[in-house]
């Protein structure tokens, strides 16, 4: 079974100017195609660095992606560094020249920056991986033994397409025949804490059909990942649809979906499925919920928008919340909640409405509120729930967790049973 | 000058499911205590791989950081892997215990999870590393040649909190006389691409001041990092303070902060300065410019709130815009933009206004109106303005940069002279 190394390049990265989204991203698509990722690292835009790190995968492990350090400017150093360690000279290509010239003028520059021309130069011996969203073509370096490292740009959009265009298809091409794949999947769970999640599913914990587990918290709730290695394909699909079943009974109501589903896309089809209309009505959170929302393609014909209250005369002015509850209650309270979702429910025309208010910090906490504490409220045609949640974490954790724990509600509101 | 590498721990980032934020921040905060950061490397849960990832990094440098693995679950490696690589036993700490009951009794359980008595386990001579934010602490071991491995939990609030409160100060306390630091500024740049802002900067893209520059393409714009290293902290204080000025001077308007700097903050400051408070309409960003604002602590005292009108009925019914230009210029266009902050300003009594109407994708588009095409307007007692954009990239990207390029029409707006 292929196994490969991925070396992210950037001092950018290992400063931690910038997380590695490319790194995470590149491991997932590999995995998904059976490809077994052993190890990944960082060093910085320091040619030795990139050599040595190079060096040492190609010894462990004989196949490395490389991302960064491909661009135009001073600071982009992998080309160089690997071209010298596998011994071959970088010679300009006329045929990218061109190419790079044409894309310039397509973007309407009236002539390449002399910059540019660093991205045609190519080591000797090396192929090609054509780049559909960006200046520049990815390089592949073979020793005589088979050992190999694929360089690919940083910029996450042409990496992603480059992956998918060229890079995965040519692996496939060399694996031929595969012995076995890694294959996962991942139920995911929101309003239960990770150890209490564990004493839930009592001996599944360990493992689950045979397969390891594992436990992944964050502020959308805790997903569960099974894992299956090395085996033939149809067996780990079986194995893992089997282990699923296992743990979704276990689990029960606290599952809303597998890996890849966005809570938000749970809500809007339940909404599509119920021919309900949603709107929202957020104070501490101040847009995240409708952006969590309208961040799903397709989401107009379910939600229609709503109020950003994040002062109380919004609320008065645009949601009718009388300004005595306001006085008596404060705004972090179920009374304002529900008036602030009635408002919406009946400004906008929508079927449903919910909405938020809360104490984000890291100010304004009190004994009686402390920070965290957010009110959340449903108004739907079937009645109106409320309810007062005390969440952990900094300003932006609790306001993310109060978006997830909104769309939860709606969710459950939609779904009586649960 | 200490060196260090970064070892984070866990399935879940190894094969990409989570984005490794911790390396990110655990680089930046040595960085800034000038410890260097010579490599990052990303292991599973496999007590093998993380006991010879830690072999090799201590034969390099000596000095390892590991975050993650030590959690109650099956899955958590790193104590049994490192202890053995040591050759050291584990054994239960009873204070570790006592105060792990102590903190379940508080977050209101009855009692502990036995799984988490897994946590209680220490090598025999390890030091521990408290944990002010979490349920067990970290680990310290050192062999008798002085090489030493800490391991951090992988929640970053604990992770966080243990580095700053303990491991820093003891890691300071180690090195004695500093012989030297790694010191970076980094100029933030929005509305102009990485090629073109090279060119522009002329002999400064190669170095500034005798310092490397860094390009850091993202979203929010171009950053500009220069960077001092191994200079002791006064001369390098200066280089860079001189090699900032310079490419202030080159950058011009496009520059609105250093690292650091959200161009939400710097909009919010200039508000403040002015004395007027904003309210925002957004369509295709569905709350997200809200949410840019109120992610702000003290925002509440410029931002009012807004609308999120998505749905054309909301545009009408919560902005006032007229039907008819819905209909003769649709949504994405200079006449709606305008409307939609002038009701927005009408409807919250704030003085600015600011909208966004566009075509996220990925449908919708049109040879006229592709998708990433963006109208954003804004309304201010000076008077009126509207720009037409087309942001590359995909749906989330083109509502992030929509985000960005709003907030930056209103810093231009705010300060005339730019």
């Amino acid at each position: 079974m292929l196994q490969v190394e991925i070396l992210t390049i950037g001092d950018e990265l290992l400063l931690g100017y910038t997380v590695d989204t490319n790194a995470a991203y590149l491991a997932r698509a590999l995995a998904d195609a059976g490809i077994i990722v052993s190890r990944r690292a960082t060093v910085g835009d320091d040619a030795t660095e990139i050599a040595r790190a190079v060096a040492e995968a190609l010894d462990r492990t004989g196949a490395v992606i490389t991302t960064g350090g491909l661009g135009p400017t001073a600071d982009d150093r992998t080309r160089p560094a690997i071209a010298a360690l596998f011994g071959r000279e970088l010679r300009r290509d006329e045929g990218i020249v061109a190419r790079l010239e044409a894309r310039f003028r397509e973007m309407g520059y009236a002539s390449m920056p002399p910059a540019n021309l660093v991205q045609a130069m190519v080591p000797e011996g090396a192929r090609l991986l054509a780049n559909g969203h960006g200046t520049a073509p990815g390089l592949w370096l073979e020793d005589a033994r088979g050992r190999w490292v694929a360089m690919l740009p940083g910029v996450p959009r042409e990496m992603r397409g480059m992956l998918a265009d060229t890079l995965l298809p040519l692996l496939h091409e060399r694996a031929g025949g595969e012995e076995g794949v890694v294959l996962s999947r991942t139920l995911r769970t929101t309003g239960i804490g990770e150890s209490a999640l564990a004493e839930h599913l009592g001996d599944l914990a360990a493992g689950v059909n045979g397969l390891p587990l594992a436990f992944l918290p964050g502020w959308e709730g805790v997903d569960l990942r099974v894992t299956a290695r090395g085996m033939p394909r149809a067996d780990a699909e079986r194995a893992l649809e089997e282990a699923v079943s296992m743990l979704r009974e276990r689990v029960g109501h606290r599952a809303y979906g597998e890996i890849g589903t966005d809570l938000a896309a749970v809500v809007l089809d339940a909404c599509r499925a119920g021919g309900v209309r949603v709107a929202t009505a957020e104070s501490c959170t101040g847009g995240m919920l409708g952006a969590r929302l309208t961040a799903i393609a397709g989401s107009s014909d379910v939600y229609v928008g709503g109020v950003v209250a994040y002062d109380n005369s919004i609320k008065e002015r645009l949601l009718g919340v009388d300004a005595r509850l306001l006085r008596e209650h404060g705004a972090v309270s179920e009374p304002v909640a529900l008036a602030m979702a009635r408002g919406a429910r009946e400004r906008t025309g929508a079927e449903i409405a919910i909405s938020i208010t809360g104490v984000a910090g890291p100010g304004g906490g009190s004994a009686e509120k402390p920070v965290g504490t957010v009110w959340i409220a449903v108004v739907a045609p079937a009645g109106e729930r409320a309810s007062r949640r005390v969440f952990p974490g900094d300003r932006e954790e609790i306001r993310r967790r109060a978006t997830q724990g909104a769309l939860d509600m709606v969710r459950r509101t939609l779904q009586p049973t649960l």
